[in-house]
Parts: C-alpha cells; structure tokens; sequence
C-alpha cells in the first residue's frame, strides 16, 4: 500500500483516484471547494464530475494541499494546462522528502510551447522530486470509473520509476503499457485535439465516415511528422497515446474539442462556438502553438494549417477542405517513409 | 478518354464504375444479371447495391464479358475473394492486348493464403498484362457514390502503371494516393476485418469506447507484425489502407465484420450469425487464415489468437477479452519498436 496524493478533484482526477484506491493505496484527493470535499468524504461521491459513481472508502477529500501531500511518496497531478504553474508553485514548498510527480494532462503551453513534463521540471527542484511520469491513453473518465476495460500509458525517461507507476495503476480493468518516449507520448495527447476540431468540422459539414478516416490518418501523420521534429519516436504515435487517444477523441459526441469542430462545420463563429462551450477548448489553443511550431520548423501540416485559418482567419469551412482535397497527387510512402528516414539520419 | 471495364456490378463496383465516367472515360460494366444490366443501361440505376443514386451516362452495361473488355487498356476487378479465380478464369481467353489488371478486393484466399494480386498473377499469363495495381482505402460505396470526400491508395510494384491508375480515378472528390508497398496495401485490407470482428465483439459486450480504442490501436500493432513478416512495410499500415480502413470498419455499423462480431458479443452462437447474415463474412475466414499464418510464422498476435477461440472452438466471449486484460505488463516500446529492428535487420 502506498500513498498518493491525487492533485485535481475533477472526472479525470477522481477517476484515477478511483484506480488507485480499487488497488489498495491511501488516496488523497484534493480540491479546491469545501463543498467537493465534503461530499467526496461524507457521502462518498462526486456528482457533478461522476454522476452516479459510488467513490471506495479508500478516496479521502482534502481541501488544504499540505494535509494531503504530507508524507506521499507520489503526487498524480490532474490540472488544465494553463493551470499547472500556479499549482506546481503552491506545491513545491510543501514537499520534503523527493518524489515521484505523475501528470495526466493533455496540451502545449501557448507561446513557450513547452509540454507538461518540461513545466514541471522547470517548477520543481531537482532535489525534490525522483523522476517524472506521464500518464495518458484513450481513456474517457466516466467508463474507467465504471471498471470498464481501459488500456494507458506511462512514460518516463527514467524507466525504472516508470515501472513503479505502472504497478500503482494496473489492475484487471486498468492495463498499463510503459514507454520510454515521453516526448512522443505527450505531443500525441495535446496535439490529437487539432484532428478532433477537424474530424468535428467535416462531421458537421455533412461529410461522411471516408472523408473523416481520410482526416483521421492524413493527420496523424502530420502530428507524427511535428512530433518527430521535436524529438519523439514516430512509432509511438501508433501507440495508444497517438492513434488510440486519436479515435476516442475524434469519433466520440462527448469529446469538446470535436463539438467545437462540429459547430464550425455547421458556420458558427469561433467566438460564439467557445461562448456556447463555457469552457477551454484545448484544441483552439493548441491548433495556434502547433502552427507557429510548424512554420519555426519548416515542417509540413496541411490539415492544421486550413484549420488555423478556419480558426483565426474566418476562412469558410467547407472551402477548407476542398482546398485539402485539391493538393497535388502524393505519394504516401514518401509521406510516411520521411518519418523514419529522418529518424535514422540523428 | 481512356476504355476501362469493370468487372463485377456490385455495389464497390457500380460506384468506382461512376468515378471512372466522371472522369471523363468509356467505362464498361459487366454484371452477370441481365435484368440489372438492363436497368443500369435504360434507368441509369442499380437500385439494389446504389439506392437512390443516378448513374452517369458515361457508364454501359455488359452482360458478356467478352464485349465488356474488348479493345480495354485497363481491366478493373471488383469480385469476392472466393470468386476471383472463377472470373480471371473466364477472362483470360478473351484478353488480345496485354491490360492493366486493377483489383479492388479485399481477403486472403483460404489455404493458399494468397494474396489478391498473387491469384492474379498465377491465373493471367504475363504476355496478357502490363501490370497489377491494387485500388484500397477508407471507402464505403454509398459515399463514394454520393461523390463525398474520400482518399484511396493505388500500389503496383510498378510505379508507373500505379500512376497511370492514379490518373484514372483521381478528381475533386476521389483522392488518390500511391504506396509502392502492395504487399502491406493488400494484407491491411484484408487483416482488418478480424480487428472489426473484435470491435464489433466488445461493443455488443457492452464496453465501451476505451475497450475499442484499445482493441484497434493493438490490433493495428499485431496485424502489422504478421504483415511486416510477410514482406509488408511496417509504415504502410499507419496509412489509408492500414489506421484509415481499420477505423473506418470499426466505427460504423453498416460494416457486415462489426454486425458479426456484435452479435458474438451478444452471445448469439457463429452458425446462428452467419445464417442471419445471409452472406460472406469475409473478418471469419480471414481470422481462421491469419490465426495459422501466425502460428507458421511465429508471431504473437494475441487478439487474433482469442477471437479464433471464439468462433471456432466454442470460448465465451467475455472471458476472452477479460483474458487479453490480465496479460503480463508490457512496455508498449518493445512491441512497436520490434516492427522497425526486424526490418532494419533484412
């Protein structure tokens, strides 16, 4: 049995936190709301985030950061992007003795580009933490709070802590696989969301399930393409952190960046689209971070390139994707043999 | 303006036959049934494979062979696996000019294990054709017919004669790619159906949309491993006629594998399914080929492996995923990377 500070009370935190207490570990569950709290440690649930779910005895609620990361040997971090810094901050004066930092949260910092894992590094003191772990996959928080079948990965550099994550999480309803390619695993999970606009929009357009497998593929091999760029294994983007994650999110209604998409296909405008959200929608920031990233790059992205103009240059929808069919004839070894080849030349 | 006749009037066939007449090109569509032909040549219709859709005038019906393919550059194949010899039978004592023999069809022919193109090759003699280029990709008829969106992959080993067919069907609607890997751009069509089988399987369980992404991303990974060794590049079944038909078979329910293995999943008994069916379910034969192939060839593929247990020897369905559940923790590394090195290593 191990403690575990789990940083983040919404679905993907408190399902997590579900995992772990399944497997016998003291979960400490933090939130910001007394409320939240309250519920999660009197009548064990968190109905706005889990509707229905009964949370084990093992999930125990703490509204103050101190009191549940006193004495943990692992923090899972489960925060927006654009919120991670200011948590990291709260946090480091809180640790004495160094451990292992978990993160399951998907998306690129806007304009420092940096991924989660590079955030926390510069935030937390080497002497305070042993290593860092990403944890990520095609996984929908309601169903693994319902022990149904889900596969994930954890990555770390260093593969030993990595392992020590994996056995924390795995059960019979929850399978991890490791991956050393933490660069790979994180790009796949924040930059899958630009696809899901785009497999949204075609939907909406009144496209069907070619054009949107067309999508689905074409994209994937840019974001490998980017990804590899920035140091990932291309391999890992057929893993479950690329391709997998890629399916849930982009043939799933309950997915926000593919309803934002669908709104634009439909000829919304991108404000009124994110009013009607209330919410962020990771993908909108991430299209930006990964066409600037592209053009600094000189790495080709033809799908994320219509969807930024459709985003930010009122561009209409369906010209976009003509202008996708259009392109010139290609030859797709050419387009998915670069990957490697360029890999080979490091 | 190029003749072409196609070979099979079904509903893969009717709308590929449109494609070409959009282009522009005398297109010939040979169909056993003479009432059909009829209908397709003074209604423009074929009511019973393309409901609802009007034929261009540029395509004619044939009910002899022998007048369909008559002065032709390129004869188009679009029959069943299992009918293939039957039809090449029959059209080689007509063929005066070697042709460009295109196939669309996707399976493995049960025993021999052949591939489409190699029965091809076996039943037309050399002096009677230019080359053999097989059509593949994300691609239901009825969208195709609808000129929806929709991207394909021609492949021949020969690179020119895969242009030349790139050239035939590509238009604003139709895309079309080249792969020179025919080996994987046939063996990822036809592998396919067993993964479907498998989604089809846990949906009708009950899973969820983690299960299936799980179950497409590893599939992917196994069919690619018994591709790989059979000659296949490994990065062709990142592309259209690998990730590309995979998802577009598994997520929709007019896919014949998927409402198979749904009903398996349901509990029904596979001779109660096929009955039901009424037709060839091209995913059951494939697993039985792949499930022995694997087997000769020494390669794991796990889900393949259960699936076979299933349909052919009686194991209960949910038993057989919780199995693939509880196998030992892998590193998701080893498993992909293994694809590369194997190749690395020729």
């Amino acid at each position: 049995m191990e403690k575990v500070a789990v940083v983040g009370a919404g679905s993907w935190g408190t399902a997590l936190a579900l995992v772990l207490a399944d497997n016998g570990h003291d979960v400490r569950l933090w939130g910001r709301r007394p409320e939240q709290i309250e519920e999660i440690n009197t009548i064990h649930t968190n109905e706005k985030y889990l509707p229905g779910v009964v949370l084990p005895a093992g999930i125990k609620g703490y509204n103050h950061l101190k009191e549940a990361v006193e004495g943990v040997r692992t923090v899972l971090l489960v925060a927006p992007t654009k919120a991670m810094r200011d948590v990291l901050r709260d946090l480091v004066p809180l640790i004495d003795e160094p451990v292992t930092v978990v993160h399951a949260s998907k998306g690129i910092e806007p304009e420092s580009y940096k991924r989660v894992s590079e955030i926390i590094e510069e935030e937390i003191p080497a002497e305070k933490r042993r290593s860092i772990v990403v944890l990520s996959g095609p996984s929908h928080a309601e169903e693994v709070s319902l022990r149904q079948p889900t596969t994930v990965t954890v990555s770390s550099s260093d593969i030993e802590e990595a392992e020590y994550v994996q056995d924390l999480f795995i059960n019979q309803n929850f399978r991890v696989y490791t991956n050393a390619d933490i660069v790979g695993v994180e790009l796949g999970g924040a930059l899958k969301n630009i696809i899901a606009l785009g497999a949204g929009m075609s939907d909406g357009l009144g496209y069907g399930d070619n054009a949107k497998a067309a999508l689905i593929t074409r994209g994937l091999a840019e974001i490998a393409r980017l990804g590899t760029k920035m140091g990932a294994n291309p391999l890992t983007f057929s893993g479950l952190t690329g391709i997998g994650d890629l399916i849930v999110t982009c043939t799933s209604v309950h997915s926000r960046n593919w309803r934002a998409g669908n709104m634009l296909g439909k000829g919304e405008a991108l404000e009124d689209v994110l009013e009607k959200m209330g919410m962020v929608v990771e993908g909108v920031r991430t299209t930006k971070a990964a066409y600037q990233l592209a053009k600094q790059e000189k790495v080709e992205m033809p799908i994320t390139s219509v969807l930024h103009d459709v985003l930010f240059d009122g561009k209409d929808a369906k010209e976009a994707v003509d202008e996708l069919m259009k392109r010139s004839r290609t030859h797709e070894v050419e387009d998915v043999s670069s990957l490697v080849s360029d890999r080979r030349a490091e």
